[in-house]
């Protein structure tokens, strides 16, 4: 069973949690509009459903919610902060907001962020840059679930990249994506529900191709186009955990772990479009692409899609009609305000 | 039947040629390297085989040798170049040198490039930011070749993107991957020799999976991880071809098409390692991480390899023993040697 709830109800209730931990106004606003605007658009992964463990990452101390970010270096256009094991989302709305700032006067912003903590959808921060007529470029590392090629044990992260673009009348594109074919939550569910995996999505503990859904999580996932996907990943990490000097590859903690701080690192990218070309012109050219794509003969029946089209209107959905979450999710929920005292959810 | 040849004299010949058509000394030890470094490496599709179709280019005037190239934009941290219609790796190894040099003041160099030519290896110019201390992004946009998620009409390019990162002991990691699962030559190569393909390669001219290397041919390339590498091919084509002004997707000619313009985009990225940390610290871990990886237990019998390590080993080989080229491309080399009053090759 699931209940519907308006995005406003979700965001105060997030707020006022994350103001009892010790975060500020602005603070909570941001943390609550980095949920919601991922349950908007359809990644419940990275929405509320987090909000428990959060919660408890700071209750066993391993994330410091008042944590002051400090910024390490900088210059005309790059920048190194360290986030000193505070929010993910906090520092990466700093970061991005600073990357932003940069590349108006550079043409392009890079901020690499080092010691923080999983930081939700990355496509939030990508999307940040939109309205300043720029684009936008996020990475993140993640803890390890995929072999490099070649291997049979998860090293790598599924470390994803989100890139957002700026349109004219289109929606944005919004590219969100791991580097793995899927997310392990696919295959979590899989084992929950029964279900066999096709062939491709992981490997068991021996390395071998699997469809059954609990020795693929034994195993490995399965990077995109073998080689390739396992060089991204790798390159991901090397940016955002080697580059910023927080963490050697295989070494960040996934936020379910509370036996240490994560060590999460990420890069913030902001392409400043007008110091390329009149941004007008950029944006009705990829109108005109995105036209021409949508055009194009379907493969199979139905419309052909960009990326970020769905979650588009999945958000515009969910404004009217709310966003719905299952009653075990509400109830953990609720168990979090009642040890705050905060207003039940329902 | 194969012949060697030493570098030197591949080298040699290469620059003969192309300073007959109008470069100069140091722009057609550029043109050369690009050339040979591919063949040492093993990437003969971009090596000295495609010297006749470049010089063809230049015959037929879809391509100005002497083109000047002009710096339109500048700041800080980022440019654009008009290559207007020079050769490509002419700008490329400019708009790499530039950003390097950007990357130097400003932690961050980034140069775009309108208006360019197919421009080989991207790895090449990668590789330019390594002695620099750097990390080396390159991307390009290319001829159409293969399908946007959920069509069947292969209007994206394979568009490329090549990372390069420097290390201490181990070789420098350098990935240089097409955003397709194969490259179109690999498809041609079974086609010519009547051997099936794999299903995931490619789809034929209806959209359907295919093992057919002549139907696939006519069809489409598919992209890595479905919809993942679609959309990376889509957002480096909105780099190189839309935030330049080049070319919409779909516009960009392939190297062998004499009818017009290439209008080829590329993106150079340097990224200044010093900006961030000491950079023997990173180099040494880097260095940890490989270890860590190529000491992992393997899937198959064998060595583990990082992203560019065969090209690394093989390079070292052919410096000693020679490029293999085919006696049909030495033909093909000596008819250009001809038609130019340029020693022969053998």
């Amino acid at each position: 069973m699931k209940e519907l709830f308006k995005e406003e109800k979700l965001a105060r209730f997030t707020k006022d949690i994350v103001k009892k931990l010790g975060l500020g106004e602005e603070e909570a606003s941001v943390f609550s509009d980095s949920l919601i605007i991922a349950d908007l658009r359809g990644v419940a992964s990275h929405g509320v459903i987090r909000l428990p463990t959060y919660v408890e990452r700071v209750e066993t101390g391993v994330l410091n919610p008042r944590a002051e970010m400090i910024m390490e270096q900088t210059g005309n256009a790059a920048a190194l902060f360290d986030a000193n094991n505070g929010f993910g989302q906090i520092a990466g709305h700093r970061a991005m907001s600073y990357a932003i700032e940069k590349a108006r006067d550079h043409g392009i912003g890079f901020v690499a962020v080092k010691n923080s903590n999983h930081f939700g959808m990355a496509a939030y921060y990508a999307m940040m840059a939109l309205e300043a007529g720029m684009i936008g470029l996020v990475l993140t590392n993640s803890s390890p679930a995929m072999n490099p090629f070649g291997t049979i044990v998860p090293l790598l992260g599924t470390n994803p990249l989100a890139i957002a673009v700026p349109t004219g009348n289109a929606k944005p594109i919004v590219l969100d994506m791991s580097t793995s074919v899927v997310a392990r939550g696919k295959i979590r569910h899989a084992a929950l529900t029964g279900k066999d995996i096709p062939v491709g999505w992981a490997v068991d503990a021996e390395g071998k191709p699997t469809t059954d859904a609990k020795k693929a999580l034994k195993g490995s996932l399965e990077p995109i186009g073998g080689p390739k996907g396992s060089g991204l990943s790798l390159i991901i990490d090397l940016l955002c955990g080697v580059l910023t000097g927080s963490s050697l590859t295989g070494e960040v903690k996934t936020v379910t772990d509370m036996s240490g701080c994560a060590r999460t690192g990420h890069v913030f990218c902001a392409i400043n479009i007008a110091h390329f070309r009149n941004v007008e012109a950029f944006k009705n050219d990829v109108d005109a692409i995105i036209a021409m794509i949508k055009g194009l003969p379907a493969r199979t029946a139905g419309a052909v899609y960009m990326p970020g089209e769905i979650e588009f209107n999945l958000t515009a959905q969910r404004k009217q009609e709310g966003i719905p979450l299952d009653e075990a999710v509400i109830e953990t929920l609720n168990s979090v305000a009642e040890r705050y005292s905060v207003a039940r959810l329902s």
